[in-house]
């Protein structure tokens, strides 16, 4: 990967991909022969949302290469309340760190931050926008299952508002990837989501029942379906019903089934799947660490480059 | 210690205190031997309440030991919001850490989480249960004071509710400990413990007045009388004065009577005692580092060697 | 700098902070001759109110030392909520860290701080008080800019209730500066303020318009005239408008004026200064990393020192 920064997963190419997941594999292999890669380098987590599992998966992702991290502190309590505007601040941030992970209510906003600082920024979940190391450990996670290639997942559940998907989906476009997409009509992927898959030929089927499609496929991708997306609440009880899964469901599928979900899951996937050996998800959260060493090292080797500091290893 | 978590201190037989207190003085005697011991290893700090003094306590000892930290951020804004389940929460964080340390609001947590994740927890508090890394400070700060054994304690305050009490009450039993108990009728020490520590064949008496029994003591360990125990304010300043000490109470104390709280005071210890040599309570939140220290290197060694990884000192 | 503690700007003789700024000089000429000299140490950051810059560059200078550093968390959940006095908080946690960096509401906190642990505190803002770090990195930018003699510096803005104006304005008195001071007739310097600097036979001049002393000027420091200082919004729209800069005010000061802000700047600086070559005011934001590290490296070696630790490099 040639990249100085990492803002969306759509600027990546088939080869930028490859090339981080391969470096995550040896990352996972040898995890001693990356611990303190980077000592002495200090990352900034900003995050001017809330986030557990994304900020300590970097932080933790960090602290194995031998990086420290700062972090912003709660960000109500910030600069931000007195009305500096995010480039100042990440102007004076880059100032403090070699490298920036920004996670930012608003859309464009990592994007933004890249056009003025000079240290690698990596969005991590701009509002609506994107969240590419979510769909780095999503394609990793695949990837290590049952390859990118002759690929058919399915993706369920609210696709319609989730950044994950839309993401994810994208970049499976750069393999060879059946996606069939499963949803109560009310969250069908957006009309230009959908348009943008088409255009790069991809192979891409609706559905409303799981049933349909459950026994073709290598890897069932859940998410949730939030309340708050539904006026009324019988409704919503209604419909997420219907997309949940236990291990009776997935009785239909085949043995190899793999099943994901971004996490955190509420009633989506019953516990008792947990006990079967389709659960992948919380492997999948795991990956966050390997997948994020790989970006971070590969982002700090690009900018020692840059620079033309020599790096002895 | 050949322990995999740290959940109770009932869970700690006399040997296995011994040997933690033993590597915790080594520590003390010689930190220098203990720095960096286990560089490269991430401790997660999953404080689901507010702690200011025991997370910087647990944070300090990880880094004596040259362990990193990753916290959780502030728990309100945390996936715990979304819905998430303790034990999904616990699975996810066990990929990012090589130990957790715990602290929940609900009774139970700890062993809940212990029984879901396959690196080391340590119970930092877990509502009304047991908080067993405070127990052990304790027990150090009395034997490198007075040994535990031939051992006079008064122990005085709120005995009815504080878990620091009962715990270290169950810890002396396997001592040979004599214990006094003093407090108001209404704050006396609940059925259940004094049963159970009559069961162990322990010497335990209960007073209503310190002045029956100061001049016996080795010990003296003063909690707080907190006020929203008393329906009626007039009553808890009448009660709680009662059970205050200061310089002048102490004169009737033997010259080597040690003076311990758990911290953090309000009125309980008048600041005229810190001026005494009995007052022992900022030496005894000091002890945290050398005990939490080896508990955590005692963890980490015992998980290596069940792993079978063969580690070089 | 022979100093335990670092209070005040005004504790620092014209020697100690030119011993700051050499060392500062020094450290970011090579930084990496000061990675990981302090490994090992660890660092309280004591806010006990919210900071995201100062905490940060704290944070960041502390790890360019290889310190490790522990924070407070969310403050109103600590102790402090429960009661304990300022006192017991910092003889706690002096037990924990080799240095303190204290952040307080009261005017006086950190001196009360420094009386009663035994390890550097470093005063990072009391109240209305002193944030004399704040100071040094002023001092700093304007030394590597022009030199703190044979300078003429303009003060604009709030000059009353700026506690960082005051401590720049002592702390010139003790090299050859010319200061002009620029504000509204409502917030002129405080006459105490202003009695200090003539007393020191320092050459203090007062404007309301900055065109009448823009030609003359080496450094324009600005700062933030704040809306809650008026009774009437509109009188804070007409005063704040006329202390405010753009690129086209800049046209009739000199090429190599420098513009400085402690930041965050909201309307005082318009974006288009940001691509002159005045603008330095993101310089001085950097600058507090190498003169914190210059600091705290001071204050732990003369810690050493004074323990009598030999200390190999």
């Amino acid at each position: 990967m040639r990249q100085d920064h990492l803002i969306t997963a759509t600027q990546l190419s088939r080869d930028d991909i490859e090339a981080v997941l391969d470096r995550a594999r040896e990352v996972a292999d040898d995890p001693a022969a990356y611990a303190g890669r980077h000592a002495g380098r200090v990352l900034a987590l900003c995050f001017f949302e809330p986030s557990t599992r994304t900020r300590m998966s970097f932080d933790s992702a960090a602290k194995r290469l031998g990086i420290d991290t700062i972090g912003m502190g709660d960000v109500d309590s910030s600069s931000v309340s007195k009305g500096e505007s995010l480039s100042d601040t990440v102007r004076v941030i880059e100032g403090y760190a070699d490298a920036l992970v920004l996670r930012h209510p608003s859309e464009g906003a990592a994007t933004l931050a890249a056009e003025h600082v000079s240290v690698p920024v990596v969005n991590a979940g701009d509002g609506a926008g994107q969240h590419p190391s979510q769909t780095l450990l999503d394609l990793h996670t695949i990837r290590e299952n049952h390859g990118l290639d002759d690929l058919t997942i399915g993706i369920m559940g609210d696709l319609k508002y989730g950044r994950t998907v839309h993401s994810l989906a994208a970049a499976l476009t750069e393999f060879d990837a059946n996606q069939h997409f499963i949803s109560p009509e009310s969250l069908r992927l957006p009309r230009s989501v959908r348009f943008d898959l088409h255009e790069t030929g991809a192979q891409v089927r609706e559905h409303t029942d799981l049933e349909d499609v459950l026994d073709e496929l290598d890897v069932l991708y859940v998410t949730r379906i939030q309340k708050e997306r539904f006026p009324d609440e019988n409704e919503y009880h209604r419909v997420a019903g219907e997309y949940q899964i236990d291990a009776e469901t997935l009785e239909a599928a085949s043995d190899d089934l793999t099943v994901m979900h971004p996490l955190p899951r509420v009633d989506e996937i019953a516990p008792d799947v947990d006990e079967t050996d389709h659960a992948t998800y919380f492997e999948q959260a795991h990956n966050g660490i390997p997948v994020r060493m790989a970006l971070l090292d590969t982002l700090l080797e690009n900018a020692e480059a840059a620079e033309g500091v020599e790096v002895d290893r």
